[in-house]
């Protein structure tokens, strides 16, 4: 069992320091607002006062925050020099692959071990702790907290070298963003025909045409009901680090492009802070419909 | 059980009827190449010399046939005036959706049955009778038969009448086109930053991005070995159905339109006789790589 610091109690983040603190582990958690550390206390964790705080005496540093600047003040100015030398930190979050890169290397140089290990399965995912965990950085940090990761997360995989998770996670995405898209315009075709949808999406389930994304969200979809779940604004910013980075490669991702630019249509016409299944406004407000 | 007349004894249609003899029905077939009648026959079904000659004491007629102009041959130079009135026509084709709704009003004025039965699930699913069956057509003509459906399917639904099956046969392919492109983008996305591909779409299976084209389509585009399955040319076909009956119903599809597109390219490129799987090799060409 570790001494493990958790940074970032928010919707994620607090499920998962509960789990590691239920599994053994003795868990400081740090959260910029305060109460959210109360789940963690209730479990027997410890709330610290800072990052600076909370990883003093940390033997691995778990890291859940929103995006790649939060993950950069965290690192460079809570984690760096106050951390024990050779602590282990994990970054849970989904952030830009050079980014990441950047910083393990700045991590590396400075005494620490580090992994990027970004998650796909959202709030259920992290409260059943049932996550999808894609792992970059090293063989040997991975076999040594990968009890860790099953802890928290059931399909647990070590993909590459640092920033690999990332990759993945962008990838991870894009395909979700596509398969969502692709629910949402057949819905729109076949209730423009006046089929009965719900026996529908049961039937195209049950064949090539099912996924996860198809399973998830079509009840959303049918009644138009778009509460998050993984909201739109989160999902932008993603598809902004997919196809900054397919660019970078010099790969050419058609319908990630176009993905791009419907998430951001999706933004521009006020529906950020929906779930992502509302892509389906965008199909009906093309398509010349007024979104309920 | 029924004397069934089967039309069109094909890769799909040959081991439905086979499904069909061995369960107790009285199955005449009739195919153009004589030499396809070999199955059934060889399960104690009767060969025909035409159409005309299956259908004349047939209670129930199956088709599957490739397209359009081929059920519409079947049905007004084969069927109408032939088999006995009342007979039941099950449609298992894949065609235009205005098709079958003209032809279902021919045929019902002819004093003849019919329902819309496209399937999904391909030659395995027919082999293995676990095709999913879409149906389109009155409620009790599909009650009268649903035991013929579930001989040789596994996922079976009523969505509506004549012509919504069709539709949502349309829609499952354009779903499945969408799907298999997402997997293509992110595969080459992640070759090009040295991922471990494979571990990759593990991790990506599990989670939101899962679906049956990344768990059926992922070992040919980590090998490269496209031998259908399903023909590019085939969903090709399929794309101008589902995008033409869109335009005709005011639904706009952004992604749809753009894979009707990659899908028309990819035979451009002379890749029509691959399984539908090689769409990645659409991905390789836009990023300048040159497909193996």
């Amino acid at each position: 069992m570790a001494r493990i610091a958790f940074i970032g109690l928010g919707i994620m983040g607090s499920p998962m320091a509960v789990h590691l603190q239920n599994a053994g582990h003795d868990v400081v958690g740090y959260n910029p607002s305060p109460e959210k550390t109360r789940p963690l206390v209730d479990a027997g964790g410890t709330a610290a006062e800072s990052t600076a705080d909370a990883v003093k005496d940390a033997e691995v540093i778990a890291v859940m925050v929103p995006d790649s600047p939060d993950v950069e003040d965290v690192l460079i100015n809570g984690i760096f020099g106050n951390a024990p030398e050779g602590a282990l930190i994990i970054d849970f979050s989904s952030i830009r692959p050079d980014v990441t890169t950047a910083l393990a290397k700045q991590a590396i140089e400075r005494g620490y071990r580090i992994l990027d290990a970004p998650v796909s399965g959202g709030e259920a995912g992290a409260v059943n702790a049932k996550l999808s965990i894609m792992v970059g950085g090293s063989a040997e940090d991975f076999a040594e907290v990968e009890d860790i990761f099953t802890t928290v997360g059931k399909t647990v995989v070590h993909v590459g070298p640092n920033g690999a998770g990332q990759t993945v996670k962008a990838a991870n995405q894009l395909i979700v963003a596509t398969n969502i898209q692709a629910v949402a315009e057949a819905l729109i075709f076949l209730e423009a025909y006046g089929v009965d949808t719900e026996a529908a999406l049961t039937v195209l389930g049950g064949g090539l045409a099912g996924s996860a994304a198809l399973e998830q969200k079509k009840q959303n979809m049918l009644t138009r009901s778009f509460e998050p779940g993984f909201r739109i604004d989160l999902h932008h910013k993603d598809m902004g680090i997919v196809t900054s980075a397919a660019r970078e490669a010099g790969v050419v991702l058609p319908v990630g492009a176009l993905m791009a630019q419907l998430m951001a249509s999706a933004r521009a016409n006020g529906d950020g802070g929906l779930d992502h299944s509302g892509l389906l406004r965008g199909v009906e407000r093309l398509s010349g419909q007024t979104p309920a």
